[in-house]
């Protein structure tokens, strides 16, 4: 049987930094050449990082993709990587396919090429577009048409793109039909709690149905919401993983595998669903044996929290370095969810970049000041304090404001200092908000709701509670001192906006609110169902009326890490102008 | 030749109101039956608003519309109209499609009915479904896969949705090999500048493809962001107009038409595309013959400022009113673009509902405090001063703020202002920024970015002086007081955030910036491109660096009226996190 050394490189692409992302595929193809590989992958859009969105339909973005990718072909011949093949997602047109209305312009397409001998020796396009969740690429592609199939070292490699082996059809039994010895899918699948489960599953079965190894090269890193996971997977023909990369690091999984030799007749024709085999061979020959070195070997899996943990902190860090900021300004209120956000905002980018400040009024409690104050200490971020009391004082003196005016003054006064302090200072702002309290409209517009990013926004409160708790036992496992106060933990929950205040004065118990708003906001089930599922039915009316009306709130709210299936980003889509209520 | 007196309905619907929008069809249809129709239309997804985004993915929502439906055509007949036919657009699903990844979740879909006898006869879904631009169909619904026709009076009358005529193929040609002798459309066709002529010149073209005469039913009102401007239109099979409703009114065209009889054989089998014909006979007879009543009549045209202008109050009426609102706070600088704003919200909501705050600073000019003192003399709006001094001294002497912290100080006080206000009274603010600031990112996030809605978002700087002009001339015309001062429009814009501030210091002049913005932002030109078409090179280059870093800023504006084809609400989707700089 033909061996061949695959290199899997999972890498971190910045969204229209061309230049930076190609320097990043040649540094790693040099590693990989390095270590004996004899192909070569990078991920879906490597070149461009994903996702592009409206730089599809610029045509001087795309003509600076196909120009780069043949740079790049040249580039690594130049080096000295001619002879090894390396595959890489790219954006591309189609040149075949003709303007008609309807059809985004410039018929861009989310491509894939084989660089070879200083040339492009291969271009295919993704044929299965997803146009759901967080996905829109219908929108901006025209689909691919072909079974792209290589022959290196005498096997034949088929290649697919990501949503490919998600949907049913195409590529996957079109690879069975062609006879290939491989297939190897370039991707950037986003990061979702458990969401590693099931591709692994997937990988497994798309290898079983096409009757051969399956290589999985992803995506890491992180892009405006997204985060990318990692987790690149190569399984044999029957399903069995022979190795899997670690999550959220970029790197390079190396592994020896042993292929079927290529038939002699290249496979041509039509296959399933219309896909037209394009075949080209690289290198015809079987490699001479040689003694198995590097077993690609399974990384260990993260624990639940610890995986949603790290997904925030590589989601945060991203969106400080990609937009080039150095340091973050927190608000710290002596809360669990300001507390939990400069946890990750210190593992992010270090304490010594992370600002909080301190903004008490007079209905703060002197626990909250003396919390913040400890948190600081314990993490060892910068930290001061401002009284809002002066600017208070100056509002009320010209308006007349009562009630929830009022409350929502002291908000937007914490917001107006943080913004201040932020260009004065070059900081970015963090926004504190969590996703129970966006999905019920808990929060000050232009109060607490301001900042560039929202580590947190799509953590649910009984969540947060347990990544707090998780961090703290963490630190304590290494010896290092918990970051998050105890008694930030363990208060109950309040904005402290007037005396006394408590968020159960408006708000259900958040362990029955989440589990509501999980089948409201994340399920899409209506209020009989969830009255069904055995929560009070006033309560359920009550929420769900919350919900409806603070479409507007999260709509002016800022992006922040996605976690779960369905949050309050670009993949969920509610009119702000809607009369619909489930408790009519 | 049979008769037949159709009425199209031009009705504003409200997204999530069917009791409402139900009730709505019910009144025109008692209107339609009064003036004697014999077949009556009303818009795409009239008993559901449109666009439902969302919505369409919770299966209760889902199954409202479809039952309301039912009571729909049960009321009807109760009222005596049940051997009117009706055709209305609501939300269904398919009950033959299966579920599988990647399709919309229920399999929605945007459907059409004719309603007769009291009950639902025929249903029928969207077959083209748009996915550019304001459009997310693809994502939401599956297509209809057949053309249905209904016989009345003995005419053959094809129906279709929107986009069915907009794509070629599909409902068009379909209708040809029918034979039929109407084709009937139901739209939700969002307004842009212009738009009206490529729809007549559409829907003549498609008539004469479809060989029978053609009738339009448009919606009208607003819809978040989109303005529906009504514009039915019928024409005959050659293209000529026979009828064409008023722009941006809520009403009824009533036409007489002879049209042909249909085959003594109903058409089967399966035509274009793979529509399957769908023929139902409602009535076989024609009509004994009746002398024409009405002639559908041509409504006249606005000239293009003044339709630009009804747009924007249009869109801001049906956003305040649909969203609960009566009345709109606006702070005041004495420029032109919030006086622009202050004069569509007294057309919008009438002067008795407009609150107008000057926010005066250290920086502000004598003449400023003068012009909004003026505009509020001059439109009749409720009109106060707010000195923002002591509030700026408050924060002065807490921090340390200098440069562009400073200025954008000034400008977050004024919103935290009118934010208290509006907690306290109960106003939406509007928010005045224009489409060429906004571009550039020339405004304060936070401060003058403040508002639930931006009535003049999507309308560039020198179409503002446009607007502005027009209205004052109209109101002369009419022998009113022209709402907007001499010297709001005379004098150079300058947001007098510090002394002697001009617009010109940071940006080039609006007649050349704006050029340049229609074809980066509208036309996704490229540098080189807009270069070669005659601007300035280092201007050119400075213009692309200030639109590729505000996309954060524009992410976070509050929705707006949109005119244009490409403005920055749905239909523009950047990255934030983006390196690309066409002036590399």
């Amino acid at each position: 049987m033909p061996q061949l050394r695959l290199a899997l490189n999972q890498i971190d692409s910045t969204v229209g930094d061309i230049a930076g992302n190609a320097e990043s595929i040649v540094r790693w193809t040099r590693h990989a050449a390095e270590q004996g590989a004899h192909l070569v992958a990078f991920p879906e859009m490597a070149l461009t990082g994903y996702p592009v969105e409206d730089l599809a339909l610029r045509s001087s973005f795309v003509e600076a993709s196909r120009a780069a990718l043949d740079a790049l072909a040249a580039r690594l011949a130049a080096e000295g990587f001619g002879e090894l093949p390396v595959v890489v997602g790219y954006l591309d047109r189609s040149e075949k396919a003709q303007p008609r209305y309807g059809q985004p312009a410039g018929s861009p397409r989310n491509a894939g090429a084989v660089l070879h001998g200083g040339r492009v020796v291969l271009r295919f396009a993704k044929h299965h577009l997803p146009n759901y969740g967080v996905f829109d690429e219908f929108r901006y592609f025209v689909p691919g048409d072909t079974l792209p199939v290589v022959r290196v070292r005498g096997v034949d490699v088929a290649l697919a793109i990501c949503e490919d082996l998600w949907q049913d059809g195409g590529r996957v039994p079109a690879t069975r039909t062609a006879g290939a010895g491989l297939l190897l899918s370039i991707n950037a699948s986003p990061y979702e709690v458990a969401k590693d489960d099931t591709r692994l599953e997937l990988v497994r079965k798309r290898a079983q149905e096409a009757g051969c190894s399956l290589a999985y090269v992803a995506m890491m890193g992180g892009q405006d919401e997204l985060v990318f996971d990692g987790d690149s997977i190569v399984v044999s023909e029957d399903g069995e993983v022979i190795a899997r990369a670690p999550q959220f690091e970029e790197g390079c999984v190396l592994v020896d595998l042993d292929l079927p030799t290529a038939a002699a007749e290249p496979p041509s024709g039509v296959a399933e669903d219309g896909l037209e085999i394009e075949h080209v061979v690289l290198s015809a020959e079987s490699l001479p044996p040689y003694e198995v070195e590097v077993r690609g070997g399974h990384a260990p899996r993260l624990a639940d929290d610890e995986e949603v943990y790290t997904a925030l902190v590589v989601g945060l860090r991203a969106y400080v370095a990609k937009n080039g900021f150095r340091s973050v300004l927190i608000g710290l209120s002596g809360g669990i969810d300001s507390a939990l956000v400069a946890a990750i905002a210190c593992d992010a980018v270090g304490a010594a970049n992370v600002y909080g400040v301190s903004m008490p009024s007079r209905y703060s409690s002197e626990h909250s000041k003396g919390d913040a104050a400890e948190l600081a200490r314990r993490t060892g971020l910068n930290f001061r304090t401002v009284s809002i009391g002066p600017m208070f004082d100056a509002y009320m003196g010209a308006l007349h404001l009562t009630g929830l005016a009022e409350e929502n003054l002291q908000s937007r006064l914490r917001g107006t200092t943080l913004m201040a302090i932020s260009n004065q200072e070059g900081h970015i702002v963090l926004a504190p908000g969590n996703k129970s309290e966006l999905a019920v409209g808990y929060s000050t517009l232009y109060g607490d709701s301001v900042g560039a990013y929202g580590p947190i926004k799509d953590v649910y409160k009984t969540l947060i509670f347990r990544l707090a708790r998780w961090r703290n036992a963490a630190a304590e496992e290494r010896g290092q001192t918990p970051p998050i106060p105890e008694n930030s933990i363990a208060k109950p929950p309040s904005a402290e906006l007037r005396p006394g205040q408590v968020d159960t004065d408006s708000l259900p118990d958040y362990d029955i609110l989440d589990r509501v708003l999980a089948l409201y906001v994340d399920q899409d089930q209506g209020r009989d169902a969830i009255v069904a599922a055995g929560f009070d039915a006033e309560l359920v009316a009550r929420t769900l009326r919350m919900v409806d009306t603070a479409e507007y709130k999260r709509r002016q709210y800022p992006p922040g890490t996605k976690i779960s299936a369905k949050g309050f980003g670009k993949d969920r889509r509610l009119p702000i102008t809607n009369r619909w209520r489930e408790h009519a």
